[in-house]
């Protein structure tokens, strides 16, 4: 039963008839067409061409059924408007020729202006507009992990300069995080604009900080991203991975739906949030490469947790992960096919028993 | 005030005259001297070398003051003797030849028989109990960790081969885990018997599970590893990074201390462990990083939590980080002084405000 604004309801905690699915980096290298693309174009070239682009980000919409689609987009595309030579490299990821990591290098970033440095982007998200079926939602990272990029000049596995800048030269740090959430919320508020009905911050590194360092150092910018954009009215997304100590404090950010990682369990994460909210999650992403059994085993048991409350959006606890042999295509259908119909049914079963309701 | 049971008397919740401190990684990079004996050896000839990985192992006892040793040596260390080909590569990890993947090669582990496979291990064990003026900590893997190294052939960010083993060969999985705690509980308990006054299991990765793939592939190897040592009647520390909601399980697991990251407030993973048990850690170990008023500030707010309940020994949430310019010697040893200085204040103004306890 393809229903539009499924997506939409959940984040607004209102009644589904099913659980809506998307999956983080749906689109991607598990998809021979998606493969094939990325034989003749970078994964940049692609985000910058609204063709392709458009393309990228229908096809697990029609391939897989899911109810919303994501921009296709890399958090970093930012920089490059923003003053900084950035080059994805395979196998790496991103790095970054002139890191930021004084006061004068944080002056120096020019402010993002998403209608004159990322028309291409907007224009994709108008096209997907007028094509896709279901909802499109806009795409952006969030300031702690784009500065941890621009700090370290690269991925990290410990955060060292960044927490180092971050303890060191709080002055810094904070025009550093209110710069990004400015980048952030603008670019997003453009999507918005141009046609995304909601939007998801990517804070993926943000599970590196104890609460006490998130509460000081990352909330307060996250506040400002996120009251910059309540005034739009769209659902408003926030993850990040490891963050099962931080969700309390993310509850606080302004942020209409928390994404949690697969290690929280959803009645955990909704007690920690403590506060009527939608949740997005969180099945392993490894767990795609288990056999179909275990896969129906973890999801039924999330959405068991999920159904227990309204505002529940399917979703892994991460983004698809490329591996060599990748996740088939067809596990990702199943799944949600398996979603749709398990959580239709309780959703069914659950409205007989209270006729009243 | 020099005492060499402080750290025991905390791992068993007795009463300390101030918070015993040791520190994960606490022999390495960041020490000239430790740099220096690197120059000429690799890591595994250190540890394979009684004379001087007792002389690596003391170095910060000497250097620091810290109340406990842990033993130099890497979770690797098990691998040639049980058939594995094993090399650490610098700025990658282990990286092993002939990976793990199959029932075949499972049944190819052989048993580790620590006094004919080890016996150097047992020997700097034995010359350090003649040396040291604290306890030393006998060191091993834990399953989970050992097998993710084993099943991935080196090291992972998402371990999709090692969850794939779990998820669709349990009996494989089970048989693994069962070698992999086996060697490691007759490791520790060689080490026990050669001199070590207590253990710590390093289960690095195994936070990467969901809590319900803990409990079902995880935990009953560690029940029958601790259990195996608890008649040696020595602490039995179990310690992983990104544990949080692994707490609850950690504390079934037979251990008697839980170390736990910098993500989880002490008070919070007192409250998860939700049993009267000795707690480790937990400065993020990006913090040595940083100036002293943020590392003392952020050591104040980690033993006000830890001097809630006797049962506290101050570590890191991680090993000591290695980066450049590295972290100074001098912080580490500010860092011990301060933890045993304000400790014993706090111990004393608590005594006497409660005069007749």
């Amino acid at each position: 039963m393809p229903d539009s604004a499924r997506f939409l309801r959940a984040c607004r905690r209102e009644p589904v008839d099913q659980v809506p699915v998307w999956y983080m980096r749906q689109a991607g290298r598990y998809q021979p067409e998606y493969r094939k693309l990325r034989e003749q174009h970078s994964l940049l070239e692609i985000c910058r061409n609204p063709r392709l682009c458009a393309e990228v980000t229908r096809l697990p919409v029609e391939q897989i059924g899911v109810d919303a689609a994501i921009l296709f987009s890399d958090i970093t595309i930012v920089f490059e408007p923003m003053g900084i030579r950035c080059d994805i490299r395979e196998h790496v990821g991103p790095v970054i020729d002139n890191p930021v990591r004084t006061r004068a290098d944080v002056e120096r970033l020019r402010p993002l202006e998403p209608a004159k440095d990322l028309p291409y982007v907007l224009e994709s998200v108008a096209l997907l507009r007028s094509q896709l079926p279901v909802p499109l939602i806009g795409f952006a990272g969030g300031p702690f992990t784009l500065a941890s990029y621009l700090v370290e000049g690269g991925p990290s596995r410990d955060y060292v300069r960044t927490k180092q800048l971050m303890y060191s030269d709080p002055v810094t740090w904070h025009r550093l995080m209110d710069l990004l959430a400015d980048a952030a919320a603008r670019f997003l508020a453009a999507q918005v604009q141009a046609g995304a009905a909601a939007v998801q911050v990517f804070d993926s590194w943000v599970g590196s900080l104890a609460p006490a360092d998130f509460r000081q150092a990352v909330l307060p910018a996250m506040q400002r991203l996120f009251g910059e954009l309540q005034k739009l009215s769209v659902p408003l997304i926030y993850f990040g991975v490891a963050t099962g100590e931080l969700l309390a404090l993310m509850g606080e950010s302004g942020a209409t739906v928390i994404g949690v990682d697969w290690r929280v369990p959803i009645r955990t994460a909704r007690a920690r949030i403590g506060r009527p909210m939608a949740i997005q999650g969180n099945l392993d992403p490894a767990l795609l490469f288990a056999p179909w059994p275990e896969i129906e085993k973890r999801a039924r048991a999330i959405l068991d947790e999920g159904l227990e409350e309204p505002g529940f959006i399917f979703n892994l606890g991460h983004g698809v992960i490329h591996h060599q042999p990748p996740v088939a295509v067809s596990t990702l259908q199943r799944l949600t096919r398996f979603v749709h119909d398990y959580s239709r049914e309780q959703l069914q079963s659950a409205a007989k028993e209270v006729p009243s309701r």
